[in-house]
């Protein structure tokens, strides 16, 4: 029997010819990274080990983008853990505030991770990069110690789900309403400690952008990793950019999978997740009356050039309903820029919105844009737990950039058709 | 005897021919303006007042700037009450989210203040539209409850001091730098609640942009409010912007002045104000050897386009030194849009700086750039007492934009010459 790409990626990083579910492995990372809110923590339990130096000051990754710029003396004090590790180990890979970005924006961005690689973060949206085809996962940040000690994680094979993406999309619908859809079907538990696999002829009409969000948001499903194998596309996104080696992995034909789901995309509609769960989807035709106080676009999920090319797109023009407060969250500095040379950052304060320098923000309930007891908000983040924005008496709906940007024209959650 | 501008102002706010120093007087408002600090409590004695409706809804103008977009959950708090009034008055200058500035770049740059007006303001810096030939002064809340109320204020008649500018500055000196001198020279309580008025030849040579930075600091000698006499300057700051009636006052030849203080602008060199007030003062060329960890450029001292066009000059083309932040708040929206359009955010981004939504931020220990236990700024901002920008054992040092921005480059305190 064949492997799969997760399973053929584990398997190359463990040094071994085959792996299989549920096989546990000591593999060697490509990537270790942390954020200020784990590094501090990692930190703390890597000094611990008294080994001195980290076992490659490049696969080590550290990026403050949690709190930062600082948003308090406690977020201060982290970050000052953090710099101050940064210096003394001489990281090749620390972004300080003014490189920062949104890490899992910046790392795919910055060519830090590309095909076949294994990345582990103590953060749980490092799936993201499961889009470039590399295994990625969140764990803990004792894990993030031990493996800047030692370079290697302790891992054990998930099984795959085989998600077959068909049809081509309508206009309004992009890789986050395809991921909130499978995880709408399959619940947050749905994959629980397994690889989402997207595969399918509907790839091909996602960009790179989309598929970083559905990657980003396999954890969502509880999803060990998302993965999607290399193609033309990805070619093109790591070329004149990625900085390491990569291996280009496909899952065999006789691979084996406990599930297949299929998702047609030709009759997909843009999705919205209400409070207080992702899988709490409705098809934006049936989300009815919704007043809103704030919308949120950025975040990891989506904070790339895709997603900030719609919300300007759709908000061009138009002005931001009175007393609605827009977001905007760029994921990186470079995107930053390019959002600047193509007019996208002019259109969105012409709008009446905010545009915010590179941070996590409120996704997290960090900082930029807290709700108050009562309100209400529309996010193109990746979680609408109680409280995850704010007061535990807010609530929190997920959307894609556009029905997110339409949101903030009307007041209300609405499609862009409406706008 | 004849009167001084501010006597002058407040003459006619009285209804009265003449007043003198030490008058106490009824004067009716122009502008009341509060923020996210300060709106809260005024709006909370407003509704124990019973009137109902604020006495003008054009005139009570709220900016929520602080802690905006919301940092916590409290903040939140504090902008939903601010927001709820507006909404429920009527408030024609009320700024949300996406409209909002810093307060006293906003006031102005949007023509609500002008030339003889009578501006009173729950933020000690409302003293900044001195610089427009306006009488502006910081109040508590409960004043500013009182005149939304009633549109009056009780005043009593400052004594002035009369400031004469000399000369031309050179390249590097701007009008933080008179200030801070001005305020090295007299001490943080050498003219309180007196009126400093800026007068001499000095002051042609000085753009508005640094006029308002050295009215906004005029609390930072105790003054009541600082003043700027209307010349062509002013006129064309106004013009096809100005919203209100005004009318132009200048201070009679045999009018009375406390004290008279003079600087020469020709041998000024840039001013850097030492921890822990702001009138702990040296020339740039005594600074020494201090090193930084970070840099901020914005405020209502030093967030204007002067500002931002002098910051990246200095940083057109080099980079920020390793591990130092420097982190940018252009003062407005309409300051943001024409930073792009001259390509200055574009520069600052380059150099390796974060450019953030137009809000106060770490100004007073805010957010988006708060200071670790031993950490060391440097900052366009108005005041460096303990504590202010963070941890208590962190320090911050007050310059103007390209002194600023020159020791993001070096990573210590320097002059632009050096560059």
């Amino acid at each position: 029997m064949g492997m799969t790409i997760t399973e053929k990626i584990l398997a190359a990083h463990a040094g071994l010819d085959k792996v299989q579910a549920g096989d546990l492995i000591t593999a060697k990372v490509d990537v270790v990274l942390s954020n200020d809110v784990t590094a501090p923590v990692a930190i703390r339990e890597f000094e611990k080990l008294g080994v001195g130096k980290v076992f490659d000051n490049y696969k080590v990754v550290m990026v403050p983008d949690h709190f930062n710029p600082c948003k308090d003396i406690k977020s201060a004090e982290q970050c000052k853990i953090m710099r101050d590790f940064a210096r003394d180990q001489e990281l090749e890979n620390y972004f300080e505030v003014g490189k920062m970005g949104i890490e899992h924006c910046l790392l795919p961005e910055q060519g830090l991770v590309g095909p076949g690689n294994l990345v582990i973060g103590a953060d749980s949206h490092t799936c993201t990069y499961g889009a470039l085809g590399a295994f990625s996962t969140g764990v803990g940040s004792t894990d993030v110690a031990a493996a800047m000690a030692t370079g290697e994680v302790w891992l054990r094979v998930p099984e795959s789900i085989k998600v077959v993406l068909k049809g081509k999309p309508g206009k309004w619908v992009v890789g986050k309403d395809v991921v909130l859809a499978l995880i709408g079907k399959i619940g947050v538990d749905g994959a629980r400690y397994q690889a989402l696999e997207f595969t399918g002829d509907g790839l091909e009409h996602l960009s790179m952008d989309s598929r970083f969000s559905i990657a980003n948001m396999a954890i969502e499903a509880g999803a060990k990793n998302g993965i999607i194998a290399v193609d033309e596309k990805t070619k093109e996104y790591i070329e004149n950019r990625l900085k390491r080696p990569c291996t280009v992995y496909e899952s065999d034909a006789d691979a084996s999978y406990v599930r297949e789901i299929e998702i047609d995309l030709s009759t997909l509609k843009p999705q919205v997740a209400f409070p207080h769960l992702p899988s709490n989807t409705k098809d934006i035709d049936d989300v009815g009356e919704v007043k809103i106080d704030q919308v949120v676009i950025g975040s990891c999920t989506n904070g790339r050039m895709e997603d900030l090319r719609t919300a300007a797109a759709v908000l061009k023009g138009k002005k931001v309903a009175p007393f609605i407060r827009l977001v905007v969250f760029p994921g990186t500095q470079d995107i930053y820029q390019q959002c600047i040379e193509e007019g996208l950052i002019q259109t969105i304060i012409e709008a009446g919105g905010a545009v915010s320098t590179p941070t996590c923000g409120p996704c997290l309930g960090g900082h930029m844009g807290i709700l108050a007891k009562g309100e209400r908000a529309i996010a193109t983040t990746n979680r609408n737990f109680v409280g995850r924005m704010g007061h535990v008496e807010s609530e929190v709906y997920l959307s894609n950039p556009a029905v997110a940007a339409a949101s903030a024209i009307t007041g209300k959650i609405s499609s862009p058709e409406e706008v």
